[in-house]
């Protein structure tokens, strides 16, 4: 069905993008899988063609867009590339970009913001903690005063990006004793003392996509590096987090139909026993339900979009999107593994690195059980 | 998440259905099941407020709205009473309204339609055949020319309003050796010799909707009575399908979601081991789901309904809505009945009836499975 | 696959199970549906074959077979032709059984036992309390001394052969403060002052097992109708219900496997555009899952009905059984539904009627969530 | 429930096989992932302890256990510590070798038994071919006879143990017209002019199974090495399918029952929000439900491995264990790496890779939808 939230603006903006990442990042996709990151030169590249700046004030290097349906546009074509181009830049231009812009002092936009737009200060967010899972209350990464500085110790895991990140949105507590109002959020940066990273892990999918944990040893962090106010970071994170969850359902779904699509035309031409393997009933039906999915998922998606575009996105709603599609995600990839036979199974073939990639979705950004729960207490359960 | 499609002037059709709902069908809910019929002052109650004409000129009695979605929102109210008074409302205004409007003469308008509107002529369509299933080119009730009249022998089956209906569309076959191309639409009414109807068919579930089969024993139909051209059916079904799917579909949310309000309600206030049973995890995580099941399928119906009051609806989209509204609210009501206990098998609450009366919807009006191959069929499988 | 666990007497029990059902019951099913219960002839007719007393001693009147695969077989008889028919009778020689054999003295048995066999004496055995559920540690019915005698007061509800019971064994509150540890059983037979029954309760399926709520208004209960020892009902009824779990299981199984066995002669026969319904994939591949379903199942019931033939079946095995088969039975009688088209709606097939029979066995005999309570617990979580 | 099939012949076969395991293959489970094969000294290892060599006649070196049970056993316990080592060697202890005990001549057993028994022989069978997918009547390899001699020419794919094999039964047309009734067995040995493998081919999961593509160009083989009668390979392998499967249902059950233990062990210990993840009541519903299924699915497997055993199981009844299982192992894993949340998207965790093992199962040895159309078939649709 025709999709109705985008205008002509919005389509130019997803030619663009379409461009950037056929030209920059197609070619080099083996590649990026091989080193396990996405090279440096991408990020300068999306900057230059001013991708990463849309939520950031034009005087700060950025597109200033005012409207967060280019943001879904962009994370659209990221995600029909590939899962972890959508989640290692929308990390930063989506999930970033709000703390470092609404949060921050004009001091810190100028010394942060131009470089972050134009791809040369990756960011990330470490919210994770080992053992701590989705349990942001009991985070155990503390921050102490010292003199003017913030004395920062403990670790962080499952952070994307974290491998290259030049500057990471640190939550730390700083008030112990009390739990969710204790927390604030710091710039650490790279080169810092203390900061050290691990490996990158070894995921079962999206080897593109940096992912570390992080060690923060008695790092000191200045002052001016603690971003919003001190012991207001677990708000500051609530009320991002619904942006997070959207963007991560606008990828879910794009990822999907991308797959899905390659998948269709690969039943109309693969042949077995004597016919198009699409069209055996099965089949047929199969991808009459998978289509329909995706449609129907997609409607809801862009109703979401549409509202926080306008502002009336709740927290609910976002978490509706996020853990549907992340379900659908996995539905829908899984049948196509299918379908494909054999070759669904090599990793050659895309649709069964997608398959791997996909199935993260369902557990990170809030499980889909703590979805679960956003949305149960919302209902008076 | 808040309905994007409907303005001031639906809402204010909204409730004053859910007037007529609550003051002409509520109270006398159970005497039409007993009676397993809807009685034909609420068809004439309806008239008077003009909930039938909605798609006829005012000329003819109609309200002429010109807007699907006032259709829509009727059949959302009615849903929200009962299934049977949506189907059996539906139709005559949804369903069989267009037929009567668009293929008739200006003769038979005047001769039908006021009385169409005022709800004393209750109309049904006559597809389904015993044996026939889904096969609409082969139907074997046949339409033979004797002088000026046609002679119609056959038979059908699954008839909603069968059994009260005054004048019904009934499709048949006027040139055998032609499939598709030689199905003829005929007004059958009341009275006419050799029209016999037999018992009112003895339903899983919504037993206050008339459903019938129909007998047709050389029943002489005039001239005056073939409605759009000869040989012309076919095409004159297949073109208002789509409508009566999305029909279909706009009850199965409408209805699904009044009973997940219900449920959740009592979910909240049933106490069970010492809590509210909506309380418990499971159940609690349920609810969560059943809730953004029916949030992203609203939004997917919605996205249709407005695509048809734009007149863009596709067939295959209508046929998406269809099969995969139809399968939601059946499996929301299944879990509605499940958190109810015991008492969600008894026929005396309202979730009881309203499983057992949602079965249907995955097979009547073009079963999920034929719904699937026109899907299917559309991928170029 | 052939299964293992039945012999030749088995078998030849089998048949003449069968050939009671088919010259007792088949021919008078409609009038026992219409009538909404099973009637005393059928229960005197199963006395005089030795049907009912399974598991009564021979001086009392009973078969003493001594080997729980007869009482499955009779079970997957009955069932064969109707869930009523299996949970009518059932209740009697699978569930009330134990309690009067096991829990009773000489007296009693002597007393209640040869009418137990003859089907004269109907048995009942009243759990479920209105508001109480599943709880059965929360029964709000008591019992208290007044001279010799119990005064029993309170409700019960869903009581399977309530309605036509001569005796009910009642689980009363004896120890009010003691919650699990303060249950009595006591036999309260039809006629004693203040023992009434409300209406038969209007299920959503199974018409023709009679279910109704009891009322106990000060009921005066001689001593010499205490059940076993006093304030132990509960450990009595936990011991018996792993027992009243398994029959459920192997009624759901059987029921099931009767209603695809007869789906699949439809499909075979049954015919649309032109072939075969079962011979379409997509209705093929259902059949065959449906049948790889069932005998996956039966494998994991007759494995059970082993082990409580060999008197060591867990309460958690139990648990699984009734639970898993519950689902099961639900699934397939649903696609089953489905494949009958419109037909499967209507109550003059099997099928409709199957369908809605087979509801209550997810919420019965302990609902399916309370199993999945009993299952994780004992996995120590 | 205690399993009922095995013995304490059996039992103690199991702790050496375990013994095996842990001392053999388990230390070096990493090294083996990393070099992407599992060591032929794991091979000798099983060759010494008599693993290798069960349906071998002890003349030819082998154990001559006659019980498929051991089979069974063996299988179960491979797969118990990974799905690769499980197939890898299950390839040749379990599905090679009927056809070089059974098809050969006295002269070709003496030849490759021996070595075969003693792991310094690895076998392989080359069924499947690029582009051929299930179709094995479509088979396009073929052999031409050359003075005594036999040319072999084509390729193979997705070959479990093609990169190390020293022996490859391979399937080849030798009557071209005749489809089915055309096709021959040939042992292609290492070494022989013509025969190369491709590189090993990079699945999603399974990295320690080496898995290869293998092509034959103008390879002459010598009729020595003709297995069995030519022109009836096709038979031979349907004869032989049914083991095949049977073994690939023991191993998906294993497999999952192994994750699923250790699953349950991570979730009764694991903190979140101040309690064991397990004990949330949607974990704990969730794992009571795959205990369940583990057990269920297990009831039938075992049943099937006894009617193997005792020579009665039927092609039908494989196809259903080996489709059954899949789906079921599948969905078990899927959960298990769920309630792991991060973790169990590193491959650090064994669930991790479980999960990505586990996924081919639905593909391999006849995909989930041709077991359905076996089952479908045999059901007369």
């Amino acid at each position: 069905m025709r999709r109705t939230i985008y205008g002509p603006d919005h389509e130019a903006f997803r030619e663009s993008v379409r461009e950037f990442v056929t030209r920059t990042v197609e070619p080099r996709a083996e590649e990026f899988i091989e080193r396990r990151l996405i090279d440096r030169e991408v990020w300068r590249e999306a900057g230059r063609q001013g991708l990463l700046g849309l939520e950031v004030p034009e005087e700060y290097g950025g597109g200033a867009a005012g409207d967060y349906r280019f943001n879904a546009v962009l994370t659209e074509e990221l995600a029909g590339q590939s899962m972890a181009l959508a989640s290692s830049l929308g990390i930063h231009f989506d999930v970033c970009a709000p703390y470092l812009v609404e949060l921050t002092t004009e001091e810190q936009r100028k010394r942060w913001l131009p470089r972050f737009c134009a791809g040369e200060l990756i960011t990330a967010i470490g919210m994770t903690e080992p053992g701590g899972g989705s349990d942001l209350a009991a985070l155990r990464t503390t921050a102490t005063r010292d003199r003017g500085d913030w004395i920062v110790t403990g670790s962080k895991t499952f952070i994307t990006n974290g491998y290259q990140a030049d500057l990471v949105i640190v939550a730390a507590r700083t008030s112990p004793e009390k739990r969710a109002k204790g927390i604030t959020l710091f710039a650490v940066e790279s080169g810092m003392p203390g900061f050290e990273r691990g490996r990158k892990l070894d995921k079962v999918g999206q080897p593109e996509a940096d992912t570390a944990e992080l060690f923060f040893e008695d790092v000191r962090v200045p002052a001016e590096n603690v971003i919003g106010e001190v012991d207001r970071g677990f708000v500051a994170m609530m009320e991002r987090l619904p942006q997070e969850r959207l963007g991560s359902a606008v990828t879910n779904v794009a990822h999907a139909a991308a797959v899905l699509s390659e998948t269709l035309a690969y039943a109309r031409e693969r042949k077995a026993f004597g016919q198009a393997i699409g069209s055996f009933q099965h089949n047929k039906f199969t991808l009459a339900d998978l289509v329909t999915k995706i449609d129907v998922t997609r409607a809801f998606v862009d109703q979401c979009v549409a509202a926080h575009a306008g502002g009336e996105l709740s927290a609910v709603d976002a978490a509706k999107a996020k853990m549907w599609t992340a379900d659908v995600q996995n539905d829908v990839i899984d049948a196509c593994v299918q379908l494909y036979g054999g070759y669904g199974y090599m990793r050659e073939y895309r649709v069964a690195r997608a398959w791997a990639d996909a199935r993260v979705t369902r557990i990170w950004a809030g499980s889909n059980e703590i979805m679960r729960e956003i949305v149960g207490r919302d209902l008076g359960l």
